[in-house]
């Protein structure tokens, strides 16, 4: 018997559990999901009588967390970011492997000679953007250069999305993921990327202004914008000399023009609180990052005065459909703008019941091989079941189910810090994601030059 | 005889050491200036034989610092910000009046009661700006609240420039004090302030266009951008409750326009290391701002078309005299953008052998007295000597100078953590202020309403 740890079951922890759960008996698997939400907890794990357990978990309770560490083989986090290192540094001291979806954290690399003297594996960045992007990036990558291709640009883009079928706002757009990220998106350092062999960078004021159209085949237009870093992981996928490197998020064609109006207003930032009172309407919030000279016969005209947009365009709708030009009032005071609209955000772009989502990757190689310049476009289009079992849940959760099983059965060689990079990882992984309807479409072209 | 420490002696130092060397031996001071840069202190108590010494001093050794500190009546602090509180706290654990040009940091505050207790002043903010700003508007502030006006709006600007003279650069600037601040003015969370009772904010990629102009008698026009936080002094001003209020920072007409492309472009970004190498050209810095798509048959026209601004207008001549099109190298890698601009600028906007540097403010009341409604405009106009006696030493240092002098021959009533808004500080400051040459022109005018 192999005991595996969950740490936080969030919105993306169905599909985890449920597969976790399904392969229990034949792999001789116990499950513990350690939450602070029990509720919330049970009702996921419903269906594992035997096999699986929920635990109610503050995992900031240092002691209570690594106890209940110390008494299994895998944990598997799904912390928030800032409580992770600490659960890392559990696992080092309590000798345990675990797996995460989250970017590596800075102060983990230092440790990378630890986990390793000890044995252990931390397998990262193994859910879907970092993760599944990763692995069918690196698939493609080490296929071209087994046949000695030259690789002269990759884009990587990614979206977390609302499916077609339940797209009836505006935006094109629903809340698959957690919605702070989504309204602080692109804020901090300016986005960097390569072209050309020249480095370019993007402040957060022009970032969804600079998008770039990626049509995806079967399902039509998205405008995709660039992440903070598309240079960090060149060495890694070992092109480190490629000229041209882009990774970026997609959004439905025509959001981020809409987008990019909030982050013209201003009322994206995060940094201070608002002096609004809690009755003050959403029409009092917009205008207060409105010039006071702003002219227009309402808000919403004044706004497309103050922007420079048609008053009766696509972009002042969307404002418009959000309410942010009415007499509704914001309810609460003291938050930051950012945090003032995700409360707004929240409701008009949840997931409602019957609604399913989408998760769409796309890249895009242009190589050099025998003479002959080709492309290779691969896209992986991802459909929920509904709000519970969405394709953000199977997307996240799948890679890492599959990676436990074979971290638990020996079939990774690797120690310390670990990406899924290599063929030991990605091929089982990305071979039975595809049996579990998850599976990249594949096209190469050739480029005429 | 009473001793005086004054910990730092930077370029703003010499007019108040210049003061306190002229009064010391009628007032029974001696001076002591302890600073890091022997050579730099030397030179600025010259004249000051037998009531003036210099001490060396890294003022972040705790030990080294607080002996120092023991040994004297009254310290003055013109240390960088980030050493301020451990200054504090070993005066305050020391029992020792302080006088600093800085703002009060929020840390401060918490200790207001313990000072007080000791019966100790923390007098702070007792530079220009903040300082002679407080003291000016505070002083008009009294005097029409104690003839029972109303305040409907203030608004107070101040800058430190270069004097017309000496002005022969296009951007109308040169350095007078902290580069570093200069190129990172208005970073942060939005500027605010309030206008006809509603908060306004102003994210800032939008601060350099939302400018005002203002014009200063006998000087001409300014652009006025906003500061910070405009809404902080309303209570301490005791118009908490005024409609309009806006305190904003001097530039020479057409800057504003000017370091707005440089904002828009993104190379004011403080928040990562660039990745160009120190060989690398300025035209390349400029251009990796720019979208890989951004056309023009040099960079100069590319960034004209990036921002939408004519090539051969004054905004682009301007970038072009800094040289950001050119073949310079920037000769430093591994800096931020803003750090990589600053040494450019350091270079380019640096005070020259006889040049003067111009210190100016302005504020303008408008309020309702006996059923009319007014204005009052105050303006200060102070022309420096040459780049060691500038008019920003001169407004930064005789105040805290005039300060010393008060607190020390106990003309100070209060206690605990204060800021020169009360009549037994701005009234004897100001008037010595207007003896040696710092003096406002006030005039009122009446309003057609």
């Amino acid at each position: 018997m192999r005991n595996i740890l969950l740490l936080g079951a969030g919105r993306s922890a169905s599909s985890l559990i449920e597969y976790l759960i399904q392969h229990a008996r034949e792999q001789q698997w116990h499950l513990t999901v350690a939450e602070r939400d029990l509720h919330q907890a049970e009702k996921l794990v419903q269906g594992g009588e035997g096999v699986a357990q929920v635990v109610e978990l503050d995992a900031s309770i240092a002691q209570a967390r690594s106890a209940l560490i110390a008494k299994h083989d895998l944990v598997i986090s799904m912390l928030p970011h800032f409580m992770h290192m600490d659960v890392l540094k559990d696992c080092l001291r309590l000798k345990k492997n675990v797996i995460t979806p989250s970017y590596v954290p800075d102060a983990l690399w230092p440790l990378d000679a630890e986990f390793k003297q000890a044995g252990l594996v931390v397998l990262n960045e193994m859910g879907v953007d970092p993760g599944i992007d990763h692995m069918s990036a690196m698939r493609i990558i080490d296929g071209l250069h087994a046949k000695g291709a030259v690789i002269e640009a990759f884009e990587s883009y990614c979206g977390g999305l609302v499916a077609p079928e339940s797209d009836n706002n505006p935006w094109g757009y629903k809340f698959s993921w957690n919605p702070r990220n989504v309204v602080l998106a692109g804020q901090g350092p300016a986005a960097r990327y390569i072209h050309e062999a020249r480095i370019k960078y993007i402040p957060y004021h022009k970032l969804f202004r600079r998008t770039v159209r990626v049509d995806i085949p079967g399902l039509g237009a998205y405008d995709g914008y660039a992440n903070r870093d598309s240079l960090k992981y060149r060495e890694m996928y070992g092109i480190a000399g490629i000229p041209t490197m882009k990774r970026g998020t997609l959004r439905k064609s025509g959001y981020c023009e809409a987008w990019d109006a909030l982050v013209q207003l201003g009322c994206t930032e995060d940094g201070f609180a608002m002096e609004l009172p809690a009755h003050a309407t959403w029409a009092e919030f917009t205008s207060a990052f409105l010039p006071e000279d702003a002219v227009g016969s309402d808000v919403r005209s004044a706004v497309a005065n103050a922007l420079n947009l048609p008053p009766d365009g696509t972009v002042l709708a969307k404002l418009d459909w959000l309410g942010l030009f009415g007499s509704g009032t914001l309810s609460q005071d003291g938050l930051s703008p950012a945090a003032t609209l995700q409360r707004l955000l929240e409701e008009k772009w949840k997931l409602e019941p019957g609604d399913k989502d989408l998760l769409v990757m796309w890249h895009r190689f242009r190589f050099r091989a025998n003479g002959r310049t080709k492309e290779i476009h691969a896209s992986l289009a991802v459909t929920g079941e509904d709000t519970v079992h969405t394709a953000m849940a199977r997307t996240v959760g799948l890679p890492m189910a599959i990676g436990a099983k074979l971290l638990l059965n020996g079939k990774v060689g690797g120690r310390g810090v670990l990406l899924p990079v290599k063929p030991e990882l990605y091929d089982p992984i990305l071979d039975e994601l595809a049996t579990l309807g998850v599976a990249f479409k594949e096209q190469e072209v050739e480029v005429r030059t």
